[in-house]
């Protein structure tokens, strides 16, 4: 690599190195100079989408399977058709990094009559419009600054898990910043607990599991957003606590686990589960986000008052919160210390609804049901799928199929905006193909959703040398 | 009439007499309700698009043809979708009304974690981003004031040509106003102009009339939309003077009016029309709107310092700006004062050029040039109409095109949007149809554009028994 490279390939050598291989976006005239950059660095490549709309739901879709995403635009006309996507991953803790490409300095400081403005000289309404669904919005507006913003926003992406906007005027793109800036990686790692609230934190916890007979773990979205899948798993192993999944959870616990128990939807949940949810004497809970479709319209009905909330912030205990205690660290640290105190703890039954669909039977007389259906298509998942499902029909339906081994689910639950499946379902191939190329990607929706973001099944077409539509 | 109706019917009553007669948009479960009482109104109808965008620009494309147009979506989810086409109506100047269903006023004050909110208790973020791109957004909160504030809005967009926005909770719907109200139509005319200043610019521009040899009219943008096209044709028929359009003025005069000169776009002008209008000593500019595309990349060359421009608020003359002047009434006593000062004026020889294409000779052998094509559309086209075209080849090509009669040619100029010529044509479709069911709507677009919004196609087939593809 030469000693000084261009802004523009700088963005995307930093992209490659944080796992995001495929860039997302349609081009337009303020960022055709940094697509031009794209084909320098090996390993990162562009899916070039057929609308901005589609590609802000793929960029979304990629992030769900692969942690980070980037959704590339033009100014005003660009990115105002990513607006809905964005505000999605925003209410949805989505890690997406919207780069937007805007006119020269020069040009916005003499608030020229531009093409793509609104003809009144105000450049910056864009900006603050996303600034309001984003993390953080940021204007590019100096060249030795440059690497460390983009290097500052792409970590606010990754550890708050919310999108961030980024505008780079066009000027900047082929300037020169030091290579050797690329060697010092971009620290991704979370700052330690506060070790005092972590400390009577965990001794709560496991006070109140002393006592409890029948506690119970609860997994749901921002435990996958936070990537603790494993250490949930683990919480399970080690405690042998019956798990249960909320909507937005799906697929944070392996379905297969000895210990999973069903997905819980408050009133809307199948009565075995239920019942064991809420006759539980301790909840804990990860990650929790407690909108209106992932808790069947507020309808949790706890028995007990001992639920024990893990953020990626926080924990809180009953009504005490207890600030910068993290859910990854203190689930390690309960994953130490719970086996000691368990000892009268003998594990319960689990629900057998979950597994129902084993034992289905079907007569080919009879009509084929919803509840037919999704019991049906557990036994059609392969253990690597992502089955991505459409609000609606399709993403109330599939809470009752079984996911097997690592199968990742996807649905925009909290947001819910009809078109999404389909444009997440052709980001998530990108993602993917790049873990696995005989990986499935599996979308469920309907004929009304699916005319908003057709295009998208163009977008995702060079994944795959086949395809079935179902 | 019943003596009370719901809210929702008294929305499309309005809108009927306002002439708006199509609403376009999609349902959503915040603007159900509101939606069932279209049917209640006799000469209104649903257009009912197949996703946000398309419906924003058909609501666009609409109102460029019959004045006015409406939107309907949902909150978050629908609403955010449309932000492209709404900025696009903000910059160019055109009315569309933007209703948007919200969430219960009780769920809005509890902060409830609800479907299609951002999960954060933050309720009026989307409307804090509309208000960056419209005239004004507003949430209605009390039913007694609603009917006035509906009123308000649509006489707001109707008279400063820009969209509104305007939040519907859904609990305020079905509540009862005096259906009386209706009587009193909502008041649209503009204004007096301030009469000393009208006076004085008269004179100064009757003056300089008097000086002028070769005077021209230059008709722009702001002449469309503020609905002058009779009095320009007036001014060019009294006055004798040659006149010219911009790109976003063309179809502001008949091209087959005796003094039409062609049209003007800076250096990219046809080299006689060029000469013609930069060889002018004065210039009358109606409705000008200056951007890059609409003026050649900024352009203009005129060799005279006389210009007086009219807009919609004021008119300005050389440096001097007169507030209050608006176009509508300074045109009319200009086109009765004018004729008594033109004593020594003798009509300038038009350009030849815009009537070029009378005379194409056609070898079969010949390539297609893109100035052949244009020319050659130019005698496919039939008085009545409606020509959309996309943003690029198509938009820069059709300015050479002739517009026979009472052609209107739409084009997004200045904002400039890939995608939404297909979206404003399917718009211009339902306008058309209500106007004359053999007007005919005729989109030109390209490959790549056409697919960021091609379901626009199956949202306008009800308007055809055909249609064809070209």
């Amino acid at each position: 690599m030469p000693e000084k490279i261009a802004l523009g390939r700088y963005v995307f050598e930093r992209l490659n190195q944080l796992g995001v291989n495929t860039v997302f976006g349609l081009p337009g005239d303020f960022n055709l100079a940094l697509l031009d950059h794209i084909d320098e660095v090996d390993g990162v490549r562009w899916a070039g989408n057929a609308n901005e709309l589609n590609a802000s739901y793929a960029a979304d879709g990629y992030a769900r399977v692969k942690g980070l995403s980037c959704l590339i635009t033009t100014f005003g006309v660009g990115e105002l058709s990513a607006a809905n996507g964005i505000a999605g991953s925003y209410a949805e803790h989505v890690p997406v990094i919207h780069i937007v490409g805007v006119p020269t300095v020069k040009a916005t400081k003499g608030k020229l009559l531009l093409h793509h403005t609104l003809g009144d000289g105000r450049f910056d309404v864009y900006k603050k419009m996303f600034a309001q669904i984003t993390e953080k919005a940021v204007t590019i507006d100096d060249i030795t600054t440059a690497p460390h913003v983009f290097d500052e926003m792409f970590r606010t992406a990754y550890v708050t898990k919310r999108p961030v906007y980024i505008a780079l005027p066009s000027n900047f793109i082929e300037e020169k910043v030091p290579a050797d800036l690329l060697e010092d990686k971009i620290d991704l790692t979370l700052g330690p607990n506060d070790p005092q609230a972590e400390e009577e934190a965990v001794e709560e916890i496991m006070k109140m599991t002393v006592a409890a007979k029948n506690p119970i773990i609860l997994v749901d979205a921002c435990a996958l957003r936070n990537e603790v899948q494993d250490l949930v798993a683990q919480l399970a192993d080690e405690t042998q606590f019956p798990i249960f999944a909320t909507p937005m959870g799906k697929s944070g616990i392996s379905e297969d686990h000895p210990r999973f128990g069903g997905v819980y939807v408050g009133v809307l949940s199948k009565p075995d589960v239920k019942e064991a949810v809420e006759s539980a004497d301790l909840v804990l809970s990860i990650g929790g986000l407690l909108s209106d479709y992932n808790t069947g319209s507020f309808s949790y009905e706890y028995s007990t008052k001992n639920v024990v909330e893990f953020h990626s912030g926080y924990t809180k205990i009953k009504s005490a919160i207890y600030n910068d205690v993290k859910m990854q660290w203190i689930l390690e640290k309960l994953i130490e210390s719970l086996p000691n105190v368990l000892g009268d703890y003998t594990p319960v039954d689990l629900p057998a609804s979950p597994q129902a669909y084993k034992s289905l039977v079907v007569e080919p007389s009879e009509p084929i049901t919803q509840s037919f259906l999704w019991n049906r298509v557990s036994t059609f998942f392969k253990p690597t799928d992502i089955a991505v499902s459409e609000t609606g029909t399709s993403a109330f339906g599939i809470i009752q199929a079984h996911f097997p081994g690592q199968v990742i689910g996807i649905s925009q639950v909290l947001f819910g905006s009809i078109g999404y499946a389909t444009g997440a379902a052709a980001g998530a191939s990108f993602a993917a193909s790049e873990l696995n190329p005989n990986r499935r990607v599996i979308l469920f929706t309907g004929e009304g959703s699916f005319q908003l973001t057709t295009q998208s099944v163009s977008d995702c077409l060079q994944q795959y040398s086949t395809m079935e539509l179902l």
